[in-house]
C-alpha cells in the first residue's frame, strides 16, 4: 500500500479527470477504482517498459477486468506512426474489445500518444488511462488529451483531442529512466518557467542539480507544479484556439530539428530544450526579453544536461520544416515568443530576423 | 441561381449545423457562405464523381478559398482504409494546408467517412463539409458525424464521432447514380420506417415506384423527411449511448455480410436492405412485429431493387462476424429489434434464435 498521492484536478467539464502523483502507485488497485467498469482491459507498452512494469500493472488491474491484455510496441519515435498505431487495433480486434474496453498507456510520450490517438479511434472512442513512466510523460505529455501519431512529412500531424480518464504518474518509475531521458523531461518543465510562473523557473534554477541527481522530493514538487500549471492552461483552452499554444514554447523549432535530424536522432525533450533556447533569442530580437534572460535561460537548459547549439540543417530548410507547423496559417510561421519572463504570446516574425536566430544558434 | 432550398437543422449545440436541401445547390456560391473562412480549400472526391461534379464545385469555392485543391480517391468500398485515407494527408501536407483549411467530402459513403476521419484528424481537426451525391450518403451517412475507415477485422471500426459544419445535398446529382446505387439509397431510407414513423412507411410503400424512378418530388420529400428524422434522433444522443443505436436497425447482419462477402462485393445499401428483413424476422421470433409486418418489409425492400436472401456464409461465421459488431458487449451480440411497429430496441438475442433465423433467411 502505497502513501497517498497527490491529486491535480484537470477541469474540464463532464470531461474532467484527476492526476495522481506519488511513489509506489503502480501495484495499487484502489488507485483505479475510478476507472470505468469493462470486461476487458488492454495495456499498451513497449519493449522496454514492458519488463520492467508490464506485470505489475498487470497484476494491479486483474481484480478489476475479466481478461487484461498486454501489448508491447517497439519502442521508439520512429516508431510513432500507423503501422505501429495499427498494431492496437489488431490486437483490441483479436481479443474481441468492445466498446468498454479500458486501454492503459503505460510508457513515455510515444506511447502514451499513440495509444490516446487508438482510444479516440477505436469504435469511435473507448476510455482510455495514461501510465506515464518518463518525466517528459508525466509533466507534459500525458496530460492534457494532446494524441497523435506522426507523418513523414511533420511531426504530431494526424490525431486527435481526446481526454484520458485518470493519469496516474508513479514516481517510482523514474528511478529506471536512463539519463537523457531524464534531462528530456526537465526540457519540459523548465518550459513552464518563462511561459508563465518565473517563481517557479527561480525553483527549478536553485534545484537543478537535485532533480538531475533524481532527487524525490525535488521531482515530486518539480512534476506537481508542472501538472498544476498545464491543468490550469489546459482547463482554460482545451482544443488549442488560443492560450494553450504557449506550452509549444520551443516546440517550432524542436520540431524542425526532430523532423530534419530524422525522428528519434534527438529526443523530443532535446529538440524542445535547444529549441527555447532559439525561440529566447528570437524573443529577444522582438524586444519581449534582454540577453541576460536569454543567457540565463541557456545556462539552465545546459545544466539541465541539454543541447543549447541547434545542428546546421541550413536555413532554408529550418523554414520549410517550420512552414508545416500545425501553428502556422495560409504559410506564415507562427511562433511562441516571450512577450515579457513568465508570459508568452504567439506570434509571426519576418523571415531575416529568424535567419538571424538561425545563423547565431547552429553550429557549423 | 438555385430555387432555394429546404433546411433541416442538427441540433447539437455549438457544433449545430444545417443540412440544405434542394437542386442545383452545387454551382451556387451563396450556400457555401456560412463555411469558416481560410485560405485553402481541399475537395476530396472518387474517380467516379470528379469528372462529374469536380469543377462545378471548385468553381463554387474559387471566390471563397484562394486556392482550391482537389483530390481523387479510388472508388469503392474495397479503398476504405488507411492508404487511401493516408492519400487525403498527403494532400493536405504536400499542398501546405494549415489548421483553418476546410475540407470538402464530394461523393458517397465512403468519400463522406474517409473525408470526415481526415477532418477529425488532421491537425487534430480542421473544418469539414458534406457534398453527398448518392442517395445513401444524402439520407444518412453524410449527416450525424460518424466516420470511420474498416480494418481488415470489421467495418468502420477506426473512426471518431465529428461533425460537419454544413450539408449540402444536391438532389440534382441522384440523375447520375446508377440503379443498384439509388437502390442502396432505398435501403436507408425505408428503415427510418419500422424504428421511427409508420406513417413514412406508408408513404414509402405508396411512392416506391416513383422513388425507383427518380421522380424529383419524391425524392426531394424522401430525403427530407429522412434527415429530419435522423436529425431527431442524433439530437437527443449524439454518441450513441443509447437511442442512436436504433438506426442501425439491419445493420449487424448487414455488416456482417458486407465483410463476409468481401467489402464491395454487396453495395452497404444491399447488405442493409437484406439485414433488415433479417432483423425482422429476429424481431418477429421475440414477439415484438408479426409475420405480415415482416412480409410487409420484406416485400418494400424487394420492390426498392434490393435483396431479400441472404448469402449463405454459414451460422458459424455470421455469428463470428457479428461477435465482433461495435454494439457487441463482453462477446455477446447485441441486435436492434422493433419492439412494435415504428419503435425498436437494442437486445440481444440467444444464439439458437439467430441461427433459425439465418437457416430462414440465407440461400442454400
Amino acid at each position: 500500500m502505497s502513501a497517498s498521492p497527490e491529486c491535480v484536478e484537470i477541469q474540464l467539464g463532464e470531461r474532467s479527470y484527476p492526476i495522481l502523483i506519488g511513489s509506489d502507485l503502480l501495484g495499487d488497485p484502489t488507485h483505479v477504482d475510478a476507472v470505468p467498469a469493462a470486461a476487458t482491459a488492454l495495456i499498451v507498452t513497449n519493449t522496454t517498459v514492458a519488463p520492467l512494469y508490464g506485470e505489475a500493472l498487470r497484476r494491479t488491474l486483474a481484480g478489476r477486468f475479466r481478461a487484461v491484455h498486454l501489448l508491447e510496441l517497439p519502442d521508439g519515435e520512429t516508431h510513432k506512426d500507423w503501422p505501429t498505431l495499427n498494431l492496437i487495433f489488431d490486437a483490441l480486434l483479436s481479443h474481441g474489445c468492445d466498446r468498454k474496453t479500458v486501454l492503459f498507456a503505460l510508457g513515455g510520450g510515444v506511447v502514451g500518444d499513440m495509444t490516446g490517438f487508438a482510444a479516440a479511434s477505436y469504435m469511435r472512442g473507448v476510455p482510455f488511462v495514461q501510465v506515464p513512466t518518463t518525466l517528459l510523460a508525466q509533466v507534459d505529455s500525458s496530460v492534457g488529451g494532446k494524441t497523435a501519431i506522426n507523418h513523414p512529412l511533420g511531426k504530431n500531424m494526424i490525431g486527435a483531442f481526446y481526454q484520458p480518464r485518470l493519469v496516474l504518474c508513479d514516481l517510482s518509475t523514474l528511478a529506471t529512466l536512463p539519463p537523457r531521458e531524464l534531462s528530456a523531461g526537465l526540457a519540459e518543465i523548465i518550459k513552464y518557467g518563462p511561459i508563465y510562473d518565473m517563481a517557479f523557473f527561480d525553483w527549478i534554477e536553485a534545484n537543478v542539480e537535485a532533480l538531475v541527481g533524481r532527487d524525490p522530493a525535488a521531482l515530486a514538487h518539480a512534476v506537481r507544479r508542472s501538472c498544476e500549471i498545464k491543468a490550469a492552461v489546459v482547463g482554460q483552452d482545451e482544443r488549442e484556439t488560443g492560450l494553450r499554444a504557449i506550452l509549444n514554447f520551443g516546440h517550432t523549432f524542436g520540431h524542425a530539428i526532430e523532423a530534419g535530424m530524422g525522428y528519434g536522432r534527438w529526443l523530443h525533450g532535446e529538440a524542445v530544450g535547444c529549441g527555447m533556447v532559439m525561440a529566447a533569442h528570437l524573443s529577444q530580437r522582438l524586444g519581449g526579453v534582454d540577453a541576460a534572460f536569454v543567457q540565463r535561460l541557456s545556462a539552465l537548459v545546459e545544466r539541465a544536461g541539454l543541447p543549447v547549439t541547434a545542428p546546421a540543417l541550413g536555413a532554408e530548410r529550418y523554414l520549410e520544416l517550420m512552414r508545416i507547423d500545425k501553428k502556422s496559417e495560409a504559410g506564415e510561421i507562427r511562433f511562441v515568443v516571450i512577450d515579457k519572463p513568465g508570459s508568452a504570446v504567439m506570434r509571426s516574425a519576418p523571415d531575416a530576423i529568424v535567419r538571424e536566430v538561425l545563423a547565431q544558434c547552429c553550429v557549423d
